[in-house]
């Protein structure tokens, strides 16, 4: 007999920090968990170990569950089909994540919508890519992220690691952008929704460094329109949980999309310290189909900044360290064994001047990155 | 090989909240739970069943760790010397904490320290009581909370039960209060200290009821009074950690103080959400030897409503009422099955007009309570 009230499938950080809200909430989380000492099974009790790509561990961990929310999108398809047949509620569902798991879909379904979009093809071949054009972005359809499976290629040459893959391959313009945005939604199956303040998110190497909420100097014909986008995506795919769809501001003032992602997203991490309610605690909220919390911010600008590996290793050593340089930034650190690049942690800082939220922020980080203010 | 940075004595709704903080910081807490299903062991993955009365098993929850802390307050002061002989760092250490596990003790030093208090003796006999004059406010030095222990008396009669008891008892003068007060700070080893403001709080039956962030219309030397006591006292007894010190603020406008709590308090409840660090990531950080985080406040004020067993029997079932009809309430519940008057959770609203939040915070807490709004 199961206390879970649901089921979190992948061990990663998202499912650490949807623990927070679930134990104020009073819900009761079951994990499977990739180990017995990933990130979110060192902090709750009902861990189960297996493998997100095998029906039987899905099948362990949702029994006697109704509700089976996700760490990621890397769950098969076809699994979450069985699941929901055998009587459980995956959600999103696999009808929704579909459009997160590949990008070719995504892109073929948002174009559908009328949503705007980078130009875009489906590219099996060397010609098909001549024919695309130069440059281009070369993303291989599933799998990729935080930059992988990407190639920005500028002649034919540079796509044969791509072509080289195996995968199955999308071309997509190279787009001039002044910015990256990502407009959050939460929606609940009942179709409620909440949009977050839009945001701008900073990437550095394919991977997102900060973020600042909301995005600064945003026109706000465009914010309206970005939030309306989330909306709509969220609406026509049926999402239910959080949505971020991530946004090209081009320098001629449109917005593409760029990516979705149907999870608690890293352009969403400022809303722990920064919102009335998290994106973690509505993503708890949606799944649970639970009344939806305002994402109203509590201070005029919240600034997160990403702990990627780095020269430091010993983040127990250094925490002393960066709450006394800065005591009033919200770190988290997700447990997880320092590697370079690794997504390790972040910090949050709010206040009311921008340009000190965003040094502080910054500062933090750099006291757990490499070690001294930035 | 554990690889816990701290142990937690008691599996309460203290030891629970404590998690949030520690997800975010890294911290992985040791459990010593009065059960498997125990409050915070729902929600903690390394916990050890034990009693805290045992020595056997405070050393197995402290074995390979160095800091532990605790839910509540009654570890025999004998045992936590044997955990210091051991090596282990109790925090409060037995010397401060027998002052809030003895309030003869604890009566007698304030005195010593000429900290304002009610009037007070200890009494041994009917005649010391009578002696010492009518009303009184007779209580139980050892074991006593949330009223129990706890004897008003207006004629010797009414004291039989008190003397009954076998418990070593002092007499208090019944103070002519206008309302109660608690000031908190938290304390590092080194004597770093950070004082919350000081609030308001309303009991029921000798059970706070609920907490209003700042004390209204506390007139600005008492509030600076508050904390400076509270200061002094941690600073005295060598506190590590949370204090509460509960004052009454008497018809004639000074403060004596009533009790003292050594550990996150029900009065600091509201910091979760109300304040740039909550009473829980302090007292974290302070036993951890982390320089402290600010207690700013996040807005003007902040409420906090218990949720005393009521009525309503099934959270769970109520929980989409409350979160429907009050969508910007922090709800807090605990994972304790309902009883008469038991604390089961708590509701904080935090905004910028007070008579809104209190009204809001209380018909959440009502809906969790009696299952309609107050």
């Amino acid at each position: 007999m199961s206390h879970a009230h649901l089921a979190v499938v992948g061990g990663g950080q998202l499912a650490r920090m949807m623990q927070q809200p679930a134990i104020a909430l009073g819900l009761r989380i079951r994990l499977l968990a990739e180990g017995p000492d990933v990130s979110a099974a060192q902090v709750i009790a009902d861990s189960i170990i297996g493998d997100h790509t095998v029906l039987a561990d899905l099948e362990a961990v949702a029994e006697g569950v109704g509700v089976v929310t996700f760490d990621h999108e890397h769950v098969p398809p076809e699994h979450l089909r069985a699941l929901a047949d055998a009587g459980h509620a995956p959600r999103p569902g696999p009808h929704a994540l579909l459009y997160a798991q590949d990008k070719g879909e995504m892109r073929a379904r948002l174009t559908g919508l009328g949503t705007p979009c980078p130009r875009w093809a489906f590219v099996e071949t060397p010609g098909d890519l001549a024919a695309f054009g130069f440059p281009a972005v070369v993303k291989a359809t599933r799998g990729g992220y935080d930059g992988k499976g990407v190639w920005v290629v500028r002649e034919a040459a540079e796509a044969a690691e791509a072509f080289a893959s195996g995968a199955r391959l999308i071309a997509e313009e190279l787009v001039d952008f002044r910015r990256e945005l990502s407009a959050q939604v939460a929606r609940r199956p009942n179709g409620e929704v909440v949009a977050y303040p839009v945001v701008e998110s900073r990437q550095a190497g394919g991977v997102c460094a900060e973020v600042v909420s909301p995005a600064p100097d945003l026109d706000a014909a465009l914010a309206s329109e970005a939030a309306d986008l989330a909306e709509r995506i969220a609406a026509e795919l049926d999402v239910v949980g959080m949505l971020a769809v991530e946004l090209f501001e081009t320098a001629d003032g449109r917005l593409l999309v760029n990516e979705l992602a149907m999870r608690p997203h890293n352009t969403g991490h400022w809303s722990i310290d920064g919102a009335v309610t998290s994106q973690f605690e509505n993503h708890l909220r949606a799944v649970m189909d639970l009344p939806l919390g305002p994402a109203d911010p509590l201070a005029p600008w919240s600034v997160m900044v990403n702990v990627l590996g780095g020269a430091v290793t010993d983040l127990d050593a250094q925490l002393p360290v960066v709450l006394g340089d800065v005591p009033h930034a919200k770190v988290h650190l997700y447990g997880k064994a320092v590697k370079p690049g690794r997504k390790v942690g972040h910090v949050t800082v709010v206040g009311d001047d921008l340009a000190d939220v965003l040094a502080d922020a910054r500062r933090a980080a750099a006291l757990l990155t490499v070690g001294s203010p930035a």
